[in-house]
C-alpha cells in the first residue's frame, strides 16, 4: 500500500522538474543567467527524487480512492515546496541591482508562501513591487499558477498511460466529479483547450493595450484564476479596455472544463448547457450579484463606475482575486458582498476556488425540495428537476449532502484559521479583515485587505499556506494524510 | 384546510390572554393599578379573538405537518404582537413619576421588538435602565420569556386534549424531534419539572444574596435562557456568589427537557445519558470551550477571572445572553469564541437557541464517518456509533443532512440579515459587531455589542424581530407561511 503511494508521488514529482526545465529559456532570454541555477537545481531535485521513487517501487499501480487522496496530499505538499526552490535561490543569487523586490524571498517561509499561493492559484503575495521582480521569477509565478489552476495531476495524466484508477487520482485534486479522464485523449483535449484559451487571452490583453510580456503573464494568471500580476497595483492603473479584456479571461477560467470540452469538442449548444444547474447558478450569480454590488455601491455613494463593480464581482466569484480597487477602502456592505462572492467561487471542475457554485445550487435546490415536501399532502409525490432530469427530494438531499458537508468543514476551518491568525494580529485589527483575508486563502481567491501582504509574520504565512492547500484539495485528502500519520482508525 | 389552521391559531391565541390575566395580581400588588388596563385589554383581545376563531371553525382538528407549521408561524406572529400590547399601553398610561425608563415603548416598534425578544427568549432589549421599569412590566418581560423559552405551544398542549397530530404542532415550535407529547401527562410532567426547577432557581439566587423580587425575575429569565434582567447592567454588579448561582440555572435551561424528564421521572442514570451524542457534545463544548476562552483571555492579557470566563461561556452556549462583561470591550479572539458558542447554542429540545449541539455533533460524526469511509478498503463495512447504537456512514449522512441543511439556511439568513442591517449603521461601524448582534438575534442569544440597544432604528428593530422569530421557529414554518401567501407551488 505504501509502495503504491510512493510510486504515485514519484510520478507527480516530475511535474515541477519539467516546469523548471521549460523555464530555463526565459532566464536565458531575459538576460538573467544567474537565474538558471535555481531552475537547474529544482529540476535536479524534482526529477531526481521523482525517478528514485519510481525506480524503487516497480510493479503495477492501482489507485483506490484512499491511496489517490494520500498521493494528492503528499504530492501537493512536496510540489509546493519544490516550487519554492527557484524563488529562494534566485533571491540569494540576485545581483545587487535587482535586489529590492526579490529580497523578501531570502526568508524561506516567504518563498514557500509564494509557491503555495501560486500552485493553489490563490494569488496572495508578499511581494510589494512585482514589476521589479526578475523576469524569470515573474514567469515562474505565472507558470505555477497556470499549471496549478487546472491541476498538476491533470498535467501528468496527459502524459502518462491511463493506468487503472487514474480517475481516482484526478478526483483527489478536486477538479472534479464530472470530467472522466480515463481516456488520455480527453485530458489532452482539455489541455489543448486550456492552451488555446490562454493564447486568445494573451491576444485580447495585447490588443487592449498591454505590452506583450505583461499580456502573457496576466493571461496565464487570469485563465488559471490565480491572480498574480507583474504590476505593483493589480489592475488599479490599467485602462478600462484592459480591465474589460481581463474579465472574459477570468470567467473562462471559472467555467468547468467539462463544459468547455462539450462546447469546443462535442459542439453542445447553449440550450442543452442551460439545462445544467451549475450553468444557471453561474449566470444568475454573475448577473444578479454584479447588479447588486453595483447598485449597493451606488446607494451608499461609493464608486459608481460599472466597470470597476464588474471587475470586482467577477474577480470575487471567479476566485481570481485581481482588482482595481483597494479592498480595505470598501464600505462594510461591499466587503460583505465580496466575501459572499469569494466564498461561493466558480464552477466545480474549473480552475476557480471557493465552495463552488454547484454546491450553492444544490443547497438552494435542496431547501426548495424540503419546502415542497413539507407542503405536500401525505400521499403526494414531489418531483424536482435537476440538470433536466426528474428526481425526488430524497435524491436531491443525497446529492446535496456531500456538498453541504464540505461547506460545513470549510466554515469550521475558516473559523479555526481566523482564531489562530488573530495571535499575529495587532489588537486594533478589524476582525472582518482577518475573516476576509483568511477566507481569501482558504477559498484560493487572493483578494486581500492587507492582512496577507508584505508584512505577514512567518507564523501567519504558514497558517495561510496550510489553508490554501486545504482549500485547493478540498480538505479531505489532507485530513486523511493527518489521520494516516496519527495512525487512527 | 384554512379552517383547521384558523382553529389551531384560535386555540393558541388564548395563551397570551391567560398570561395577562395571571399577571393582574402583580400590577395590583405592586401598587401600579394603572397597569391593570394593559393586561385587561390584552386579555380581552387575546381571548376574544381566540374564542371567535375557535367558535367559527367547529369540527374535528387533524394537524398534518404542513398545517401545524403554518399554525405555529401565524400564532407566533400574533402572540408576539399581542404580547406588545401591555408594554405599549403601560408606556402611555404610566404616571410622570415612573416615566423615564418606560418612555421608549411609546413607539410601537420598540414594544413589538421587546415582546418578540421576550417570547423568543432572546433577551435583546431597547431598555437602558430596566431597574426603573414598573414592576408589572418587569414581570411581564420575565413571564413572556419564561413561557416562550419552553414554548407557547407546549403550554397549550398541557391543557387541551391531545388531539390527533398534536405532535406535529409541537414539532413546529422547534422544541424538538425527541419528546413525544402525544400523552398529555408527559407534557404536564415537563411543565411540573420546569416549575420545579424555576422554584429551585429562585431559591438559589435568593440564598446567594439576591433580593426576592430580583431572584424571581432572574430565575425565570435564566431557566428560559431568555436573559432579560431587572438590573441596568446585567450581572456586571452582581456578586460572585450570584453569578455562580446563575450558572447552573442557565445550564438547566439549555438541557433537553427529554433528558430532564428521563432523569426526574424515569430515573435514568448518568451512564445511559452519556451514551447520547448530544450529552457528550454538551459536556465537551462546556468544559473545553470554557477552558479555551479562559486560556485565551489569559494569553492575551485580558480579564483572567475564571468566574467571568465561565459566566461568559455558559451565557453564550446556553443562549441566555446575560453577562458581567461588556461585549464591545472583548478582544477579537474572545469575540470570535463567543460568536462560535452563540451560534452553536444549547441542546435540541431545550429552551436554548442556536444551531443546537445535536446538529454540531451530527456534523462532526458525519465528517468522521466520511473519513472512515474514505479510508476503508472497497469491501470493508464501516460502522459508526450513534447514541449507543451501531449505524452505517450512510445512515449517519441521512441524519446529518437535515441538520446541515438548517445550518446552511441559518448562515444564509445571517448574511442577508447583516447586509440589510448595514443600511441603518453608521459608516464606521465595525462589521464584526453587526455580525455579532445579528447572530445574537437569529440564534436567540441576547448578547450584544451595542448595535442592538436603546438607539436601535425602527427598521433595524423590525429586521432583528423577524430574525428572532425565524431563529426561534427554526426558519421553515415562516418560510412556508411566506410561500403560502405567495401562492407558489
Ligand atoms: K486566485
Ligand atoms: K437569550
Amino acid at each position: 500500500r505504501v509502495r503504491e503511494i510512493l510510486r504515485g508521488v514519484g510520478f507527480l514529482l516530475h511535474v515541477p522538474g519539467a516546469m523548471a526545465l521549460a523555464s530555463l529559456p526565459i532566464a536565458w532570454w531575459g538576460g538573467e543567467r544567474w537565474g538558471l541555477a535555481g531552475f537547474l537545481i529544482t529540476a535536479a531535485v524534482s526529477l531526481g527524487a521523482g525517478q528514485a521513487l519510481v525506480w524503487t517501487t516497480r510493479g503495477p499501480l492501482v489507485f483506490y480512492r484512499y491511496q489517490s487522496m494520500l498521493i494528492a496530499a503528499i504530492s501537493w505538499l512536496l510540489i509546493t515546496l519544490v516550487g519554492a526552490i527557484p524563488i529562494y535561490i534566485s533571491a540569494h543569487l540576485s545581483p545587487p541591482a535587482v535586489d529590492a523586490a526579490i529580497q523578501i524571498f531570502r526568508h524561506p517561509a516567504n518563498a514557500v508562501f509564494e509557491s503555495v499561493s501560486g500552485f493553489t492559484s490563490t494569488g496572495l503575495t508578499v511581494v510589494s513591487a512585482a514589476s521589479e521582480l526578475p523576469l524569470h521569477i515573474q514567469w515562474w509565478r505565472s507558470l505555477i499558477q497556470w499549471v496549478g489552476g487546472i491541476g498538476v495531476i491533470l498535467l501528468l495524466l496527459a502524459v502518462i498511460p491511463a493506468e487503472r484508477g487514474a480517475i481516482n487520482l484526478y478526483f483527489s485534486e478536486a477538479r472534479d466529479e464530472k470530467i472522466l479522464p480515463t481516456v488520455k485523449s480527453t485530458v489532452q483535449a482539455i489541455w489543448a483547450i486550456y492552451v488555446g484559451y490562454t493564447l486568445i487571452g494573451i491576444l485580447l490583453l495585447w490588443l487592449a493595450g498591454d505590452p506583450l510580456w505583461r499580456a502573457i503573464n496576466h493571461a496565464m494568471s487570469a485563465i488559471s484564476t490565480g491572480g498574480f500580476t507583474i504590476t505593483d497595483d493589480g489592475l488599479a492603473s490599467a485602462s478600462t479596455a484592459v480591465r474589460l479584456a481581463y474579465t472574459p479571461i477570468m470567467l473562462v477560467g471559472a467555467i468547468s472544463f467539462l463544459i468547455h470540452y462539450r462546447m469546443v469538442v462535442e459542439r453542445v449548444g447553449p440550450r442543452s448547457l442551460w439545462q445544467l444547474l451549475e450553468v444557471r447558478v453561474f449566470v444568475y450569480v454573475l448577473v444578479l450579484g454584479g447588479l447588486l454590488l453595483w447598485g449597493h455601491r451606488w446607494l451608499v455613494g461609493a464608486d459608481t463606475d460599472p466597470v470597476s463593480a464588474l471587475v470586482l464581482w467577477v474577480s470575487a466569484i471567479t476566485a481570481t482575486g485581481v482588482t482595481s480597487v483597494n479592498i480595505a477602502t470598501l464600505d462594510n456592505g461591499s466587503l460583505l458582498l465580496m466575501l459572499v462572492g469569494l466564498a461561493m467561487g466558480g464552477m466545480a471542475g474549473s480552475a476557480a476556488g471557493g465552495i463552488k457554485l454547484l454546491r450553492v445550487g444544490l443547497l438552494i435546490k435542496d431547501v426548495v425540495g424540503q419546502l415542497r415536501r413539507l407542503r405536500a399532502t401525505p400521499h403526494e409525490v414531489v418531483v424536482l428537476r435537476y440538470n433536466g432530469a426528474r428526481i425526488t427530494p430524497a435524491e436531491m438531499a443525497r446529492l446535496g449532502h456531500t456538498a453541504l458537508r464540505l461547506v460545513g468543514v470549510f466554515m469550521l476551518l475558516w473559523l479555526v484559521g481566523v482564531f489562530i491568525m488573530l495571535y499575529w494580529m495587532p489588537d486594533d485589527m478589524r476582525l472582518a479583515y482577518v475573516f476576509f483575508d483568511t477566507a481569501s486563502a482558504l477559498f484560493n481567491n487572493g483578494l486581500a485587505t492587507g492582512v496577507a501582504g508584505p508584512d505577514l509574520d512567518t507564523g501567519a504565512a504558514l497558517v495561510l499556506s496550510v489553508l490554501m492547500l486545504l482549500g485547493r484539495l478540498e480538505v479531505f485528502p489532507l485530513l486523511l494524510l493527518v489521520a494516516f500519520f496519527l495512525g487512527r482508525r
